[in-house]
């Protein structure tokens, strides 16, 4: 089956790209022999993310890049990646609807993926997922993910150029760009922008960015987008070219890289550890005593945590 | 100065109370054997947590609850969380201000807490921090903490009652309640309930909690609340009771205990072998030579994590 997969990927068989996101998801032990034997294959997709409040207009957005991307010949991968929500796979999200029309489009792959698991997978599932798309050889490779919080952050960090998406409503500009995001962004689009507030969203933005300090090098463009009729698109793909010219001709594309592997093998030895931990501790007699002991107030979970650590085995951490 | 901590809090000195969830926020060394000395003082509070999206009214409701709690005389700790911004301890947040007036109350305390360190500390800090405050002697703490991600949702599980905020604005409300949200409900709060759409706010949660199946034993009151004028907090307090009462009359409250007492040993551990994995880990030459023959594609991230866990000693963890 492992090998049916990894010949399926690389003869472009959907369903099997589909069948090894499913098994990264479901936690499956095969998992990581599979992304073994992809990762020679993996590293040419360029991975754009977008990330903003529910109702920014997200989806929306990334149906006018799709668009965009296609015209020039390029292949896509699109990732949906909703922190707070259960559906997955198949699942139809509510504004997953309006990307069903490049479902027949061969060279465009879109797969949501919701929260699975209790290890805080998720992040883990689409640095894994992305994988699986770069080998099977799409040109780029979109994570699109709502909201601001921590869970987010994390999984838009294995993104090459961030987008992040504020609307002039609501008055939630300020509230959202908070300093997380701002050191995320690389570039800021205003959607939404013929609503009453526009120009006050991007006068915010941009005195933000200035007190940013002027020791980046980067200074996040600033692109106002209309979806309903494309208004900004192109100059939403020509902010994403240009920072992608400005990786590469800095040498930061490499360093980028080279920092994401770093942060990528600790989670991995991390979330290993944490699986083999949990494994070995849940439910145990050891374990269920000092939780007694723990609710009689005889004994406080500090040292209870300390007591564990001694009886904790890492050998077989490797599964 | 460990002993002065603990005595101070043990006499009712506010500032050593500050001290302690400083040293907790800063990861110190000496903080798990300050809470280990605290944790026989503790386990008397009541934990109340408050969630929902940003500009939904939080704040002021906290505001609302204060003034409640203290007209019966109860003490309160208050922690306002805020993962995506840096703000910490003394800094004013924007809406925190009109908590301020509370500030010469002895009574209350209050605290903001941001995103320090990176090894995602935040409701660790927080779970901590609400044990300081419960040794301190406060009869209520109140767990401020905005959105609807995974990391809020880690921080609002050590609360005994959940109280998420919804506003009838923007329709954002089918979004945010996610089956995420819909678990760590105990009340929900339809803030600015004078808005056009607080009826239907209203249904569409009730039609969820229909949906949700009918063997749950406690169904989510739903209160109207306007902040403004005090509309319906004696109802949100009243719901919050009523939840108490049920937790303890139906035995559930040492369940939620003794389960919130396994995870946070589990967590302890965990985090300590993250801390420690890090330590040894990072910046060594055995993991920099991997990282090279990644970025070289000679070697796979999931092979490396493997050989590193190989090489893991957890003996220094305890500290």
């Amino acid at each position: 089956m492992q090998q049916q997969i990894i010949k399926g990927i690389q003869n472009g068989d959907r369903r099997m790209a589909a069948r090894a996101i499913s098994l990264i998801e479901n936690e499956d032990v095969t998992r990581y022999s599979i992304l073994s034997e992809l990762f020679p294959l993996a590293g040419k997709a360029y991975v754009i993310g977008i990330t903003g409040a529910p109702g920014a207009g997200k989806s929306s957005l990334v149906d006018r890049l799709l668009v965009t991307l296609r015209k020039r010949g390029l292949t896509v991968g699109v990732i949906a990646v909703d922190p707070t929500s259960p559906f997955t796979g198949g699942a139809i999200l509510g504004d997953r609807i309006r990307m069903q029309e490049h479902a027949l489009d061969k060279d465009i792959f879109i797969r949501s993926m919701g929260t699975r698991g209790s290890l805080g997978g998720l992040s883990r599932a689409t640095k894994d997922a992305i994988q699986v798309l770069d080998a099977f050889g799409k040109d780029i490779v979109i994570v699109e993910t709502v909201g601001v919080g921590q869970s987010e952050v994390d999984i838009i960090k294995y993104a090459d150029t961030t987008l992040v998406v504020l609307t002039p409503a609501g008055g939630d500009s300020v509230q959202t760009i908070k300093a997380g995001i701002m050191e995320i962004a690389d570039v800021f689009v205003v959607n939404k922008a013929d609503l009453a507030g526009a120009d006050r969203t991007v006068s915010e933005v941009s005195m933000m960015l200035d007190l940013g300090g002027t020791n980046r090098r980067w200074r996040p463009p600033i692109v106002r987008t209309i979806t309903m009729d494309g208004t900004g698109t192109d100059e939403m793909y020509a902010s994403i070219q240009q920072h992608r010219e400005y990786l590469q001709e800095s040498g930061q594309i490499t360093k980028l890289r080279e920092e994401r592997a770093r942060r990528d093998v600790i989670d991995l030895v991390e979330y290993r550890i944490k699986s083999s931990v949990w494994g070995q501790v849940s439910g145990s007699a050891e374990f269920e005593g000092l939780i007694s002991r723990i609710m009689a107030r005889e004994l406080d979970p500090y040292t209870a945590a300390v007591q564990i650590l001694g009886s904790i085995n890492l050998d077989n951490c490797s599964v």
